[in-house]
């Protein structure tokens, strides 16, 4: 059984209350806390030696992306992060120095987000370093974009670029919360969440929960420096826009916005975020299904796209 | 170095700010969340396949534990659980059916403690399943006990029995959170905590929380039976009494109040939880250090008792 059906599994059964206006599902879940026009996020999160890192990443690069990957689910709901508790679990002969720069560099990214570290459980794992975040969030009230909102004819963007991040961007990157709050402050933004299983994967969630479908233009995705470099280096590599549209671990935005208001967005996100790209990678359609677009004509994208592009 | 040193090392240099009022350190965090009568709690722990529980234990109780630890630290701040997030690493040929179980007994506990499970993460722990739950709360800002504010001639209570633990209970405890709201909306509770480390090393926390000391009277100590069962039938293990002071998963709530309460405490206890024991255990002192008083005269007890006992 794969991951998605163990989810798929599960999720049915959950427990609610009157509290969850969004539960499991989308990025964060929503809650009412009882604020009169905030609601409360609420999300976990984990990083596993062997998986996520290995034994030689810099330690404060693990912190970094364990607190990051929980924050960029923040931004994906246009959020701010208030709060979040680790746990780590360590082999019994652990490293304090490895633990306390991997704290080092948790913190620094907690700080920079104004983000407070309020408590941790630190537990026995005897094979790996295994570090699970929860972090709380708020966001306004009528400025918080599910998945669900996407409607036929709104333009899909992306920020930064895609493919290549595990050469080195998913140790480093900044998780996009300034980014999305201006967005969602500025724009009625139909459906927002974050890339971090391929552009062509998390689209399909977006296109699932709004029950549309949508259009890519192959000459729009931004195919980062590090695919294209890769698939120089090794002729087993993806080829550079496959890897932008399936490759893992982007952390970048994923959103739709009404069609009219594309160029407006371009315009000021591009005088606001002058380093970082936005490109309109193409629309959503009323019927269902990801087609791309390249010079060969208008094709399906199967899942994850690797039937086609292999 | 041990866990304890650990936290010692990394929880000085953990990013506050102005929404925490309590941050690591205590059972939970408390958060002040813009609710104008009640903080909100916040937690994490986490349990971990041949550490809390072992590959034949049955899987609903692995879920019901997991969760129970958290819950069991609301109640020890006299909370009301709202929600909770999950985290779980499995091998990658893992049994869904194992997993389904686990979540059933996960999901029966909160279903009666009206906790939503809103979300979770699901990795790859190649070795052994990992399972780590955060877990929301909320808590009238005026009925909120901490561990530090216990005073010189407070009454030391334990509810339940103690000691023996890891024979059955520690699977199956519920945790104490009717109780200790009812403590707490009907007493001044100067102290609270839940007992999971056992408690000479919890009631530790209490002391050196509030700067004070303790005499713990040797009789009063509600010693459980798997624990004299035990000592009875393994000429190894500890003798009841140290097994009731020192062993731990213990779940059960160890609070203060005022000499004067006392007695009026634990008649409308015995009225309203006729089935759970109550234990006046000692008394709180202005002096330092905790000692215990038995038939052979007051001496002092060392870290976890171990050297005058065993």
């Amino acid at each position: 059984m794969k991951e998605f059906d163990l989810i798929n599994l599960l999720t049915p059964g959950l427990p609610h209350n009157a509290s969850v206006i969004v539960g499991a599902g989308d990025d964060c879940a929503v809650l009412d806390a009882g604020l009169p026009d905030r609601w409360q996020l609420f999300k976990t999160d984990a990083v596993v030696e062997g998986v996520h890192f290995t034994a030689e990443t810099p330690p404060e690069k693990i912190g970094h992306k364990a607190l990051a990957r929980c924050l960029s689910d923040i931004a994906a709901m246009a959020g701010t992060p208030t709060s979040a508790v680790i746990t780590i679990g360590l082999p019994k002969a652990f490293d304090a120095e490895r633990v306390r720069r991997v704290y080092d560099g948790l913190n620094a990214l907690a700080r920079r987000h104004g983000v407070a570290i309020v408590g941790g459980e630190t537990t026995t794992c005897p094979e790996r370093m295994f570090l699970s975040v929860a972090v709380l969030g708020t966001v306004a009230k009528d400025k918080c974009p599910l998945r669900s909102g996407a409607k036929a004819g709104d333009a899909i963007f992306v920020t930064g670029e895609l493919g290549g991040s595990l050469s080195a961007k998913h140790l480093d990157f900044e998780p996009r919360l300034e980014e999305a709050r201006w967005l969602a402050q500025h724009f009625h933004l139909h459906a927002l969440m974050d890339i971090s299983d391929g552009l062509a994967g998390d689209l399909r969630h977006i296109l699932n929960a709004s029950k549309v479908g949508a259009e890519l233009l192959a000459s729009a995705v931004p195919v980062s420096r590090a695919a294209k470099l890769q698939a120089k280096a090794e002729s087993s590599a993806k080829p550079p826009l496959l890897a932008a549209l399936t490759d893992g671990e982007d952390f970048e935005l994923l959103f739709t916005v009404a069609g009219r208001s594309a160029v407006p967005l371009l315009d000021a996100w591009k005088s606001k975020f002058s380093k970082v790209k936005l490109s309109c990678v193409g629309k959503i359609t009323a019927g269902p299904g990801l087609r791309l677009r390249d010079e060969r004509g208008l094709r399906e994208l199967t899942l994850h796209g690797y039937t086609h592009f292999a």
